[in-house]
């Protein structure tokens, strides 16, 4: 193994306090001393090491944790999205033009599509992913979608039940069937979670349960799509069923507060699909002052929040949701590990997989300060650059 | 002179309504050809140049037209930001942190900071700019400002009247006296415009008239920032004056709409400030639906609005504004070099200069579509390729 010294850090955000100042664990004047694939040690500028990255004074932070995602997926929708956004109320299209150019689309083709939204997100400084499967919403090209996502990350997630197809529109309980017989048992090799849309419209808190209940059973872990467009049972539900996260949360009555804050779910935050369907941002604020564990992600999908910049949640996450900047961040990386129920990401400790990114900017705070500004310098992934900006000019030796 | 064709353009916006289909003048399955630094022609795909670029089937757009921008000054005031996010009202810092960092920098120090943030913008589609002084606040560095503004563009707009500086506070009407005496004088050699900043805790009406009149004798072109944070004099004063643009107009009452649609002056909203400064948005739609002549722009500065992301400000409008993406868009181009009185620019008709921004999308809805991703694939200014992302492998040839 050689090591790799990240140098002349101005601001280096470890997420662990027991190396830093404060809950971000901020360490000033650093370098970051890389292993392998393996964080090493959190030392002061001036670090030995076999290969040397010049940060020049910038600021590091954790790579990303990006743990709502749904990169499998073909086809366009800035149509219907723009005539949305123009007001028009029934907009064409809607999930089954995904759903029937995914199933359309090639397994080569699907995988081209979802590594080239990885290579996005990779230069937006997102390290680690969970991707979802569903919109395939048939056995073969469900199992397919998770398939392709098992080739990107170990956080596959099988979402069958992510609305009922237009096939099974009379007959829900059919799919719900479906999803928790044939399909699961095609999608599980490949996933280690199982995510249900527990909204109305979508499946409600019985169908929810049902397919919650067949993912344990079948050993895979739980997530919840829940209360993304009014109150309603998902929250509880997933508090209740231990799931790992709670994602959307947009909508949260005192009742769901009180559960997601004393069990063991993470709210997960995708304030970007609020902006894209002009929807309420859900009250950060009011859910870390009441002691939940928050997220955020990107929620990348073509119908509702088709972004993979994590930096711009951040921003929303600020202006709109009440945290603070430190907060935001730290949501958006060690936040998403907890969401994923991962210890080995979103922080720099040592021992940690060494996942960074180098910001353009002198410190985190510059993720807001910057909205829309790409400041993604340099992103390493498990030890490797796999991005670096052309006009960065980071000094690399040898 | 060689000619270059940009060829497989699948949706090229001419923003000239005899080239193509509707307001903005699109043109499908088109090629683009430049000669020298002006446009040409506009053909069918499959074009015949000396040099080629195979768009294969992405947008092309006139290159954004930033018609508000602070791009020259020292210092960074991300703390500031921060706690102002988080709350705290009475944060630290303001503009004079600015006007001490631009005062105590050197005319190098301070050209490369704008060259950096010159570049920065290039890379985000913008293929022109305005730029104000501002940050000196005394003669001689007001007219430095002014003298290394006019090393990127020839349009500078000598803003002494941006705030009353500390050692005025006690008698802005001197302050007002040596604006519109020695330094209109030191400053008017580098600059095409002047600018006030016409609000409570600025220049008040008459201040802001003697400004503008002083400018206008020096044989510059008027712009006022106006109605940024209430209802004032400065939208109805920009209009009687015949300015150019009224800047901001975040808050505008029925009698300055009627005045913006009966006069000259461009409304130029600028949302990444309402951002960052958590104020409300400006109504664009109202002002269209009566009338009004509208513009998008970054105004980026350290202190209100520090991003070069013109996509952001469209996304913005498109989102909180109430424009359509098509509005949005033109707002951006042909709106910004309205509010500049150009004609050369923000349109691609034959003759225009050759600034374009190749997207990395196959429609420019994809700006609001995919917000906070650089979706820029290529910028080229007056002809030259002048930015051209590395993973957007265009054809080049030869």
């Amino acid at each position: 193994m050689t090591t790799l010294a990240i140098d002349n850090i101005g601001q280096l955000v470890t997420n662990d306090p027991s190396l830093g100042e404060g809950p971000l664990g901020i360490v000033r004047d650093a370098a970051l001393v890389i292993d392998g694939n393996r964080i090493a040690a959190v030392e002061s500028a001036g670090a030995q090491a076999d290969a040397r990255i010049d940060a020049a004074g910038r600021a590091v932070i954790p790579g990303f944790v990006d743990s709502h995602t749904h990169l499998v997926f073909a086809g366009d929708r800035a149509d219907e999205f723009a005539a949305r956004m123009a007001g028009e109320r029934y907009a064409a299209g809607g999930i089954r033009v995904t759903t029937d150019a995914t199933r359309a689309a090639s397994t080569e083709e699907l995988t081209q599509l979802t590594e080239r939204r990885r290579r996005e997100g990779i230069r937006a400084g997102i390290t680690h992913v969970e991707i979802k499967s569903g919109y395939g919403l048939e056995t073969d090209s469900e199992a397919r979608s998770c398939e392709v996502a098992a080739r990107f990350t170990d956080d596959v997630t099988f979402l069958g039940a992510h609305v009922v197809p237009a096939e099974y529109q009379d007959r829900p309980d059919d799919y719900v069937w479906l999803v928790t017989g044939d399909m699961l048992a095609a999608c599980a090799p490949y996933s280690k979670w199982i995510d249900v849309f527990c909204e109305e419209g979508a499946f409600d808190a019985e169908q929810s349960r049902a397919v919650l209940e067949a993912g344990a059973a079948a050993g895979l872990g739980l997530r919840v799509h829940a209360n993304q467009l009014g109150e309603g049972p998902g929250v509880q539900l997933a508090v209740e069923m231990g799931a790992a996260s709670a994602d959307h949360c947009t909508y949260l009555s005192d009742a769901d507060i009180e559960a997601l804050a004393g069990g063991d779910t993470v709210a997960t935050f995708l304030p970007a699909t609020d902006f894209s369907t002009r929807e309420q941002y859900p009250d950060g604020r009011r859910a870390i002052d009441a002691g939940v564990s928050v997220a955020l992600a990107t929620n990348t999908n073509p119908g509702s929040s088709y972004t993979t910049s994590m930096s711009f949640c951040i921003a929303l996450a600020v202006r709109d949701m009440r945290m603070t900047a430190d907060e935001a961040l730290q949501a958006a990386t060690l936040g998403g590990a907890r969401a994923l129920r991962r210890d080995d990401i979103g922080h720099l400790s040592p021992g940690a997989r060494a996942d960074v990114a180098i910001l353009d900017a002198p410190s985190h705070a510059h993720l807001v300060y910057r909205p829309g500004v790409p400041l993604i310098a340099a992103t390493i992934t498990a030890g490797e650059l796999a991005w670096s900006d052309p006009d960065s000019r980071l000094g690399h030796s040898p």
